[in-house]
């Protein structure tokens, strides 16, 4: 039976029901979702805040069991996962065996830092030699229930068991999932897994919900609750700052981390384009058309230098990304959305698209690139602007006053990636600067996608890259997210 | 010459003036500041932003001796502060040294942590291991020109070289100071301080402007604007408030950390009481009365036994309370406040008010308690709120079901304080949670007043303490207030 995951218990009491769609075949699946009611909303607020005291106090070890606990059943759960995940994505299996080893490795990580690395204590401030100042220990807390959004384009690695729930359970946070609608199957069979684990475990079952809806009223009235305390969400901006906005209109306003996307931009100089012409135009054909270019570290704008080398550069990378496979995109409002963007973004502008012709099956994302120029950059900031899906514009510049002008004109990213000699960078500091200011990650002669997860990766960039640029949603270090100091003075 | 600062200039353009207050005589002072025009606002912020270039890229040894250097200023600038700092705040010489002593030690603690403990470095991940992976380095990087809001009640501790002010410049971001208008010489000849320190640095004058405005219109400009990265606040929670709401409502939201005040509620247990009740009631008398109780951690909020020992323990307090000296105000707009909420708390609740009798001298400080109970406190939400003077709330409970529900209705604390004895600490431990979870300091067994200035202090909690209880205004941990984390990946 499907229904809404509360503390261990299925309910589906409400009368407004959804389905998800197989984007491969181009039709609903017919298992059917009810959506929250207030009375099974109420209900899971009141179990993760009952939960919170023990689940607080547990040592990082318990922690870490659990999240090895959970990790087992995930990997146990896996056919029936796969199965659901095709059917609710449109991805392939391939993606789903890297997609599920990420998230399963994830957990590991985890419950290997809860063991090894993490501590509750920050720091201790003894008091021995001013005997009349108080002695202090500042150790990290967990902050209170989570709120976590499902994404759409990572049913795993972002979703119900994405790095948002590890990190919250790891800091210990009670979870509640609002899943995403375009998997509701997956994330059901996912949080199924989890409950098994808590079951097994020493903690109580409100550690974990999980709550459907396909609109918005589930979503608002958690985040307006006060008691939650954190929000996790990678998706769209307007999705990222409505969240945002609703967070800050509390009485008692509390952290958000939106993960928003970002056009990624790179930075192509002219030094060793002729070189690495062949190895760069290849490994970028594959970054912007894999899994249909449905990453929020996909590179979608290019700045090349308007030379022989970098018309070459231009017209390999076209030939390569036609070249490839095209993928079915996750699901027909996201198809619809990428044609819409990129006719918007291309209307109001001059320059070439090339897009890859003949007809495609269903619901496949039709690759291309928008080939345009830095006077007409600066005139459309549109053009800067986020088209999720395998697509990206090239911008051509003549000079690095025209490229100065473009970065100033950049608004924060998750990434922005330089492929140029060493002579180059050290001899364009001030420009690099300029990309320092504006993103979160810089990337010197590589592709910005497979973000790797560990300790010293950071996914988040300034607003509207995430919407908290001090906190990475990748990696250990996003335990951080979902903690805050709390100080202990003088003796008992 | 007075006059806005500017990036090492004195301008006064303006038409607009104001002069500050002599609280002890109780008249205006005679010297005139000018509002700082929108052309002046303009400049500020250019230069701060052209400055954060090379203050971005320098090292923490580097500005470890810009701090020393400005530390060496302002210390020969003591007798010129000393004067502007009595006659415009009212606090007492004595005051002024302990200030002004804690102001250059907070200077030499930031300057020695930069040198032997800060590091940029947050991690590496290397990729020996798995060569497809790339490597990592994981640095802090300057956030970008910070706003510092002068505070009234702390002239120099956090105003103008106060704690946002020196660990915004030690994070390697430029500082634009908004002065507090109650205390405009003070501020100034602090910033010629500062001034001449960079002067003898390496550094650019534009990474400390100093700009006057007795109204809100030169605030409201600089937090609306793109260049400005964060800001540092120390005030009212109207004050806070406004600011958060202005940053989130640009279209590049970014951080405030408003430090907003608190009632810092104290919770006496019954065991230790009659032990204790001399050494508690003299360390809380003067808790409440130093300085006119003008401190964000100030004790507003007693909740004690009723029963004998804590009557005679409120009797006690009362006495020594009454006896302590009354301290003038900050200003007749704080004095008259103080009164104001007072009254408006009182005339909303059954109770006793008990305050020191006969004529006070000008501005002096009425010091005060109101004495009522849990029922008035459930059904009166007033008697939590800050009142900023010296006066205390005391609420008597009859058991722990009592105190659980008051505590229950409380808001985020900057502290709360906890006398008991060690038994009764443990066999409540659900209660200290309830604590925990509302406050960002437990003192066991002592005053909050007295914020200790070192690596292990939190001074922040939860809203509407402060503003992001993640972060404290405190100690060498708040530059991490000022930092964020980029990465670097792959090689150049």
């Amino acid at each position: 039976m499907f229904g809404n995951q509360i503390a261990g218990t299925i309910s589906f009491e409400g009368d407004r029901k959804f389905s998800s769609f197989d984007p491969t075949n181009n039709r609903p699946n017919n298992i059917v979702f009810h959506v929250a009611t207030g009375k099974e909303i109420q209900l899971a607020l009141k179990q993760a805040d009952n939960s919170f005291y023990q689940f607080c106090n547990s040592t990082p070890k318990d922690r870490s069991i659990l999240l090895n606990l959970i990790a087992e059943q995930f990997n146990e759960g896996k056919p029936e996962i796969l199965g659901a995940y095709c059917k609710e994505s449109g991805l392939s299996i391939a993606r789903f065996e890297v997609e599920f080893k990420r998230t399963l490795d994830q957990l590991h990580m985890f419950a290997d830092y809860l063991l090894q690395s993490y501590s509750e204590l920050i720091s201790e401030t003894h008091s021995e030699q001013e005997k009349s100042l108080p002695h202090l220990i500042k150790k990290r807390m967990a902050m209170g229930p989570v709120l976590v959004f499902g994404a759409s384009n990572f049913p795993l690695a972002y979703s119900t068991l994405g790095g948002d729930t590890v990190s919250a359970l790891a800091a210990g946070c009670p979870v509640i999932v609002k899943a995403h609608p375009f998997h509701p199957e997956t994330s059901f069979i996912v949080g199924k897994a989890i409950i098994s684990a808590i079951k097994k475990s020493t903690f109580q079952p409100g550690i974990f919900s999980q709550l459907f809806d396909d609109q918005f009223e589930v979503a608002q009235e958690l985040i307006l609750d006060n008691r939650i305390k954190a929000v996790g969400f990678t998706g769209s901006y307007l999705g990222g700052k409505s969240l945002f906005e609703l967070a800050n209109s509390r009485p008692q306003p509390i952290p958000v981390f939106a993960e928003m996307g970002s056009s990624n931009p790179v930075f192509v100089f002219p030094e060793s384009l002729e070189e690495k012409c062949e190895e760069w135009t290849t490994l970028f054909s594959k970054s912007i058309t894999n899994d249909a270019g449905q990453f929020c570290t996909k590179p979608g704008l290019f700045f090349v230098p308007q030379t022989e080398n970098g018309k070459s550069f231009v017209l390999k990378l076209t030939e390569k990304l036609i070249k490839e496979p095209s993928f079915t995109m996750l699901h027909p409002s996201i198809h619809a959305s990428f044609e819409a963007k990129k006719k918007e973004l291309i209307g109001l502008s001059t320059g070439e698209l090339i897009e890859k012709s003949g007809k495609l099956e269903g619901l496949q994302g039709r690759q291309g690139l928008f080939i345009t120029n830095t006077p007409e950059f600066l005139q459309n900031k549109a053009l800067e602007k986020e088209v999720f899906g395998p697509f990206a514009v090239i911008i051509y510049y003549e000079s690095m006053l025209e490229l100065n002008a473009c970065t100033q004109e950049l608004l924060g990213q998750l990434t922005a990636t330089i492929l140029a000699s060493e002579e180059e960078v050290n001899a364009h500091e001030p420009f690099i600067f300029l990309l320092k200011q504006r993103a979160g990650r810089l990337i010197f002669n590589g592709v910005p996608t497979g973000v790797r997860v560990c300790q010293s990766m950071h996914h988040g960039g300034p607003f509207p890259a995430s919407s908290d640029s001090r906190f990475t949603a990748v990696g250990t270090d996003s335990i951080l997210r979902f903690t805050r100091p709390i100080v202990y003075q003088g003796n008992c």
